[in-house]
């Protein structure tokens, strides 16, 4: 059961006063929740529209860039679990969220929960949320976009006097760990609040008492939602600003060793060599044809029918790392190793390819006489989204654009898949999920040149509030604030 | 002038007599080499042949695996110029030097002589040779075979009384450094012989005198003859102990450098990908194709008629070194390097497989829309051996393998071009060269695993002698040893 019960009551008219006095008592921009000025608030000092500028935009932004300095490294960004910036971060983050209304706790995971409970509701909640956490030398958006850009939604919720209409819980998440930086692996925090034996596959010490504290019921939960940064080139490519998820894709790493022949560089004639590197090398451009188009290696036997256009659609393959023994320019090297990073929407696709690349691997090195070992090191399902919830988050992205971006308007939103992992592949052990992607420039994350547009970060805020309205806010009623008449 | 003038006397019938007198009393097998005992020396204790077995294989193993032992290192084998290891080195080269009947010198180099001067000769010296020092964890063959041999040659015609009866001065030279371990440049000691301007060009510091004092005049030399392990598998190949080398390779170093874009490897399509590590994949590939079949590769107006099979026959083109960066598993490179070696017997053939390869990177890296350097690195012309010496050496080889080997003798002595440097490379600046390869195992060098069979060994220098007794000892007469009369 979440949330504890110290917090439960956080939907008590008491506590509701106490939060209006404590912001009509800011010093910040006089937002009010009262039905009679909310069209004021729309239509005047806000742009003169619904598009709350000032909160999903700039503020969110500098919220971006102040969460973008807590830092243990000196000139960069750098925050892992449970360090020392991470506990700063914590207290900044709970106050935003009790700034937008949300009554807040850590866990013994360290996750932020920022919640607001309807009254009376006993339906599951809704949860929002992404990571806390950094790689080294990190951007500032990875992760925290998706933190803020909710608890900014919320907010405008909350000064639009549309969060006592909140048909359900609805509750942001900072997750304490995604990257996997700290203690090398990855989804400590998502993965304590969804499900208990991911943390125990890999190994990670917590007593049970804080796992149990830590980890959700399913019934307490109907869906998760989370925005991100694309971190891929699609959405710039395509000219549009956000785009849905509709899966999170399964993933295969294998080591590939190539023994063949060392041997002196100007003695050796071409064809008495067995050259890893050249056997190598030519594996490598096997992978990309393979993974271009799968259809041309497959053989008979192989299910041609599973390589659909649309299935191999979201297939990626890599070679990230490649290294030759003993390296030096005057000798063919005796042995040359490389990774392979293989991805997929489509399950069957990938272990497909997987196969294909293995045989074909094997059918290369006989070819050239040298010793050819695959290594398998990690394998994961895909994790597919939710269709409903993908459909209403594409329908508050289509709206969104349509307000701030009329030019990109007439396209479609796109639907990507995402090849990185989020938070939200340990949360569909726990519920539904859907994912938001932002575009940003270059493709770049995980390294202090990553960039979003302002304006790409203001849609972001408003395709959650649409999102939000559309889904989990009552239609507009006077009974909406009776606790304050 | 060489020898100084301090050894020019070792012709001088006090010297004689005092030779003989020491080998008289030593404790080895009593070699002598008044005429009448030739006859019984050949056909009775030695094996009932002309083939020497004693000293041109079972003492000159013996000395490979001393001189093999003596090293800087412990367990290993490393002897670089002018260490303590070659100091102790050099002392026991010269007792085997003067073991053979030669007069020696260590000149300021640190090169060792070995001299046989006729009496009255005014004629241009035959040199022998090869290099003393080693690489690190080096072999005991990979330059001690050609001094070991040489010398074991000689002292064959000492015990068969057959130095007397030299045409020309005969010396033996081992090179203080050709690997250019210690000062990561090759070749300083031949070049100290042969020419200064290459040391300097080098940047080695040696004072003036030194280098005049090491310096041979051309006039003075007549050609120089090296023996060496083949360091490559065709010998191996072919079942034959020796080949002859026609030249040694000209080599080009270049660095390619491929620069694309960085990338998540889940989150980029692979259309939309600017993949160094592909790119540079294909062009190790392509590299491969052009050295193993380079008229396919030809444009028109390149000049197709240098590409004969004999041309291209010791082309040979070497990836040794690929670097990726940042080489993590899950990023798309945002660079790789890679160096090439090309070597080729003809200059023009090198020269036109390093334009043509030039032409392809820039083609193919603009087809994958990434940015290509080449970098020129080094760049050396071809050494021809000398046809003559070639074809002396080569009838040597013949009557060695058939009176050593005569299953093998049927077929035809193998003429090879050397991909790898050797001091034959610095001295044809100074004379005409020859070299004899010497078959190895799996085409192994620069390791502790590099062997020669003992057979060949002896195959080695009976060729030496056989090529000695052919060209420069005089047919047998009564006048030979007027001195001793």
């Amino acid at each position: 059961m979440a949330p504890p019960s110290s917090s439960s009551s956080s939907h008590r008219p008491l506590l509701i006063l106490i939060l209006i006095s404590v912001l009509l008592a800011s010093t910040g921009p006089a937002y009010f929740f009262a039905d009679g000025l909310e069209l004021e608030l729309e239509l005047g000092g806000h742009g003169g529209s619904l598009l709350y500028r000032e909160i999903l935009r700039d503020e969110t932004v500098l919220r971006l860039k102040e969460l973008g300095k807590i830092s243990d490294g000196e000139g960069y960004l750098e925050r892992t679990f449970l360090s020392p910036a991470s506990i700063r971060a914590t207290n900044v983050i709970i106050n935003w969220m009790k700034d937008a209304g949300l009554t807040t706790w850590v866990d013994q995971m360290g996750n932020i929960h920022g919640r607001f409970e309807p009254a009376n509701s006993t339906k599951e909640a809704l949860l929002f949320g992404s990571h806390m956490d950094t790689v080294i030398d990190a951007g500032m958006y990875d992760g925290s976009l998706g933190i803020i850009s909710a608890i900014s939604a919320l907010k405008v919720l909350k000064v639009t006097g549309k969060l006592q209409r909140l048909t359900r819980p609805v509750e942001v998440i900072a997750f304490s760990d995604e990257e996997g930086v700290r203690f090398q692996t990855t989804f400590l925090g998502s993965a304590a609040v969804a499900v208990q034996d991911v943390l125990k596959l890999n190994s990670f010490e917590a007593t049970a008492a804080a796992l149990t504290q830590a980890r959700y019921s399913p019934e307490s939960v109907g869906s998760y939602v989370e925005v991100h940064m694309e971190q891929g080139p699609v959405l710039e490519a395509l000219r549009y600003p956000l785009g849905v998820v509709k899966g999170i894709a399964g993933q295969t790493r294998l080591k590939v060793i190539v023994d063949g022949s060392q041997g002196h560089a100007g003695t050796v004639p071409m064809k008495l060599r067995r050259d890893p590197m050249v056997a190598a090398a030519g594996l490598v451009v096997t992978l990309e044809s393979l993974c271009k188009d799968p259809n041309k290696f497959l053989t008979y036997d192989e299910e041609c029918e599973c390589f659909t256009e649309e299935s191999v659609a979201g297939l990626v393959c890599t070679v990230g790392e490649l290294l030759t023994w003993p390296s030096a320019s005057n000798v063919i090297p005796g042995q040359v190793n490389f990774t392979v990073d293989i991805r997929a929407m489509d399950d069957k696709v990938r272990e497909t390819i997987v196969t294909s690349f293995s045989r074909l691997v094997l059918q290369k090195c006989d070819d050239r006489l040298v010793d050819c070992t695959v290594e398998h090191k990690h394998s994961a399902p895909a994790t597919p989204c939710d269709p409903e919830l993908t459909s209403q988050l594409k329908r508050a992205a289509v709206s969104t654009v349509s307000s701030l971006s009329p030019a990109a308007a007439g396209g479609t939103t796109p639907v990507l898949m995402s090849g990185a992992g989020h938070d939200a592949m340990a949360m569909a052990r726990l519920t539904k999920v859907g994912m938001l992607f932002v575009r940003c420039r270059g493709g770049v994350s995980h390294s202090p040149e990553e960039s979003v547009e302002d304006d790409d970060v203001w849609a972001a805020g408003l395709a959650l509030l649409n999102f939000m309205e559309q889904n989990v806010v009552a239609e507009h009623s006077a009974a909406v604030l009776p606790e304050l008449s």
